[in-house]
């Protein structure tokens, strides 16, 4: 979260100069330059010519990096000591250079490596996992594996028949089916053709790009502070259930029968939009009554930073039965997705591909749960959090013109600014002030720190927050 | 794709027992079990518990491996010095450890080694390059990218207007168009839904799942020897191109316009099918013709082993104007794709994702292309290729009941065999005999060595297919 500049200007957080690897963190940021730098600039400049650079916000000198930073897909922060050393072990180095296929031949060590990283970390309820390389590919391998368990069933829980493998090489029915998913009005679940079909959250990613006519119902949109709006907010619980058993008779009529609802814990690209623990213990309902396999997709909120006290945003639902599948990747390091045993499918080459995951990030994620056990990390996000979300609400308090909606659950939070162009003001202004932070929804200030953040940090944090709103 | 079994009963090849990691490459296999070997057995049960393990053929030590070896996604076989040396550098480590987000923050040495490692082997004429994260991500990116610059022209050479990034938002037209994509019988591009979707290869990967309606075009099926059955082959080419522009006729009348063409050079997966070089000139004109974009999807093709002297199989074809589009991944060890200038998009966030690749495998891949320029691998492929292509000739006339179809480009090679279950038990066979091998469509034996696979090698190689192939 917080930067610093090195004196070559290029973007650094926690810089020590002089040796190899960074190998501390400085006590606070120091701006040399606005961002982008002049150095920055010119590698925009060399790379243009070769790459798209549209979306660069600047270059890192990553080797110079340690510890609080900017950007919210590293569990631990960046060059976390004990990472550093377990990645020039034999066991990386292997890893790296003699990439296995780890669909057919995994290396030795990878049941170790998926016990320690993945199942003694796994959602409760949860035994099974499947490795794979993004949370692209985790989402739609978790809804190609609900699409193959909804046609087993259809067929007596046998696997395909005949008739199904000639007619899928045709792209007929039965052997390709006609099913849908069901996602939410801000969800954001990937881009891949499939997963752009359940998301909503922005026209920048969709357009343009054909999709599956797939049903999509309300998300909740509750109005802050929860307490003093309750009436206003359960009633929101209860039409959006309402609209999402609607659209799935509605497809279930048309022949498209809805296999998957998928859902995020928190519309976090959308715009950090919550739904209350009631209303997805309503989900679990409707999709146990109709027979839905019900995907939680944990790609953003998952990696122990919402306060539950382990890995998983959804363990504060207190569902009567967990969901079926829960998907990750970002803090995970690696993409995949946990699912329940009667999920399971026993033919080979289904869920498959060519590299299946990759152990180099398999077994990152090992030793970052090792130092998490270690360290005592979940138990002090809870603390830290609690932290956090006071400053937040004073910051809020001190600004009542310009802020509204502080929300989050622990260090995964935001804050609505008046408008988008305030909004986006802020985020440039921050950054400059040492501050490297982003935007989600139309007019929100996300904050996804990793579990290295603390007390110290929360207030340099504030403190530059406050000075910049000042300044708007 | 030589063998060797480690006193453990795991899979090993040129191991050099007592060094942490191997660094030289034994004389030939030495088995001292069956595969899978007791000690797989163990850790595949030892899995089962925890993930799909289905199609697991046998688990491997890589710490123990050396040089050419059994899959076929390794541009310079198992732990080669210099990259085992290069994994051990600091820009290694931070990337490994610090992952940046690509598209947002690219560490400092990105562009270089986008220079290094991509642009400086392109395709002829084609300089833009976009990374990616496998061979799936890489061919769906180039899709979008391909439905983007179509609507592009459809506005007149105009980014998104409100009227399609409001409707993208309710996933109606003309922010979601209708528009398709042709691909081929036989072809396989991966295992995302729009994938899939173009993807005829086997039922396996697509049973179950849902599909677009994308328009499927005949492959020329050859017969071997070609020069014997020249006029049948010609007639192939032709059948096939007129069944193209025909299917491009009837989906753009449906008006679902096929924006993109997408094709292997060889079709890999689907059991090594060949075009010739005049079939794909035909596919150059008719999408040069109808506006297409050309996409050539060199997944499992590109990395230099074809014989052509560049990285690229397409480059046997002499086109008039280069593909719009190459795509990569597999030996490439990153994936992404190359395009031509006038696809290029400025608006951001539209081609874009967290990683958008992994600096790991770039950087390997620019040492990886190191190692084949100062040691001329891709001249050395050449002519090992011609030694390959004669043995390979030589083994189909000493077992003319069992062997037909020889057929290849330098080492990517194939041969069919009388039965699929003559084929399946060749496979077990020379597993067991020290050689591991793949199959691809229904009957064929696969060859995919890496770059330093020598001369050598093919003499252990066809030593072992000769004695197995007696025994059948």
């Amino acid at each position: 979260m917080l930067s610093r500049l090195s004196p070559k200007n290029y973007a650094v957080v926690g810089c020590r100069f002089g040796s190899t690897i960074a190998s501390s963190e400085p006590t606070g940021p120091e701006m040399h330059t606005a961002v982008p730098g002049p150095k920055s600039k010119a590698l925009t400049d060399r790379m243009s010519p070769l790459h798209n650079t549209a979306s660069i916000r600047c270059f890192v000198d990553f080797e110079k990096s340690f510890g609080n930073y900017m950007i919210s897909s590293l569990p631990l922060g960046y060059n976390h000591p004990d990472l550093v050393k377990a990645a020039a072990s034999p066991k990386f180095l292997t890893s790296l250079v003699s990439r296995p296929a780890l669909g057919s031949f995994p290396r030795t060590d990878f049941s170790e490596g998926l016990q320690e990283a993945l199942t003694d970390v796994a959602p409760k309820g949860l035994k099974q996992v499947q490795t794979m390389l993004c949370g692209t590919s985790a989402n739609e391998n978790a809804i190609k594996q609900a699409f193959i368990w909804h046609m087993r069933q259809k067929r007596g829980d046998k696997p395909p028949d005949q008739l199904a493998l000639d007619s899928c090489m045709k792209q007929q029915q039965p052997g390709t089916p006609h099913l849908s998913v069901l996602g939410f009005d801000g969800a954001f679940h990937g881009r891949s053709l499939c997963n752009l079909s359940v998301t909503r959250s922005k026209a920048i990613p969709k357009v343009d790009i054909p999709a599956f006519d797939w049903p999509i119902a309300k998300f909740p949109r509750y109005k802050y502070p929860l307490e003093k709006y309750k009436s206003y907010n359960d009633q929101q619980d209860k039409d959006c259930l309402a609209d999402v058993e609607a659209k799935i008779l509605e497809w279930n009529a048309k022949k498209h029968d809805v296999a998957a609802l998928i859902v995020e814990p928190i519309q976090a690209e959308g715009g950090d939009f919550y739904g209350s623990p009631a209303f997805f213990q309503g989900l679990r309902d409707i999709t146990k009554k109709h027979n839905i396999v019900f995907i939680v997709d944990e790609v953003q909120t998952g990696g122990g930073a919402t306060g539950t006290g382990d890995m998983w945003a959804h363990s504060h639902w207190n569902l009567s039965t967990p969901p079926d599948m829960v998907t990750f990747s970002k803090k995970m390091l690696t993409g995949g997705y946990f699912y329940a045993d009667h999920l399971r499918i026993n033919e080979s080459y289904r869920i498959y591909n060519t590299w299946v995951g990759d152990p180099t990030k398999l077994f990152l994620l090992q030793e970052v749960v090792k130092v998490i056990k270690r360290d005592g990390l979940l138990q002090k996000n809870i603390e830290v959090g609690k932290e956090f979300q006071k400053q937040l609400h004073q910051l809020q308090n001190s600004h009542p013109n310009k802020l509204s909606n502080a929300r989050g659950l622990a260090t995964f939070a935001a804050i609505d600014f008046a408008t988008a162009e305030m909004r986006d003001k802020l985020l440039t202004d921050a950054t400059n002030n040492g501050l490297h932070c982003g935007g989600c929804g139309p007019q929100s200030l996300r904050f996804r720190p990793s579990l290295v953040y603390e007390k110290k940090h929360i207030d340099l944090t504030f403190e530059i927050l406050d000075k910049t709103i000042k300044n708007l």
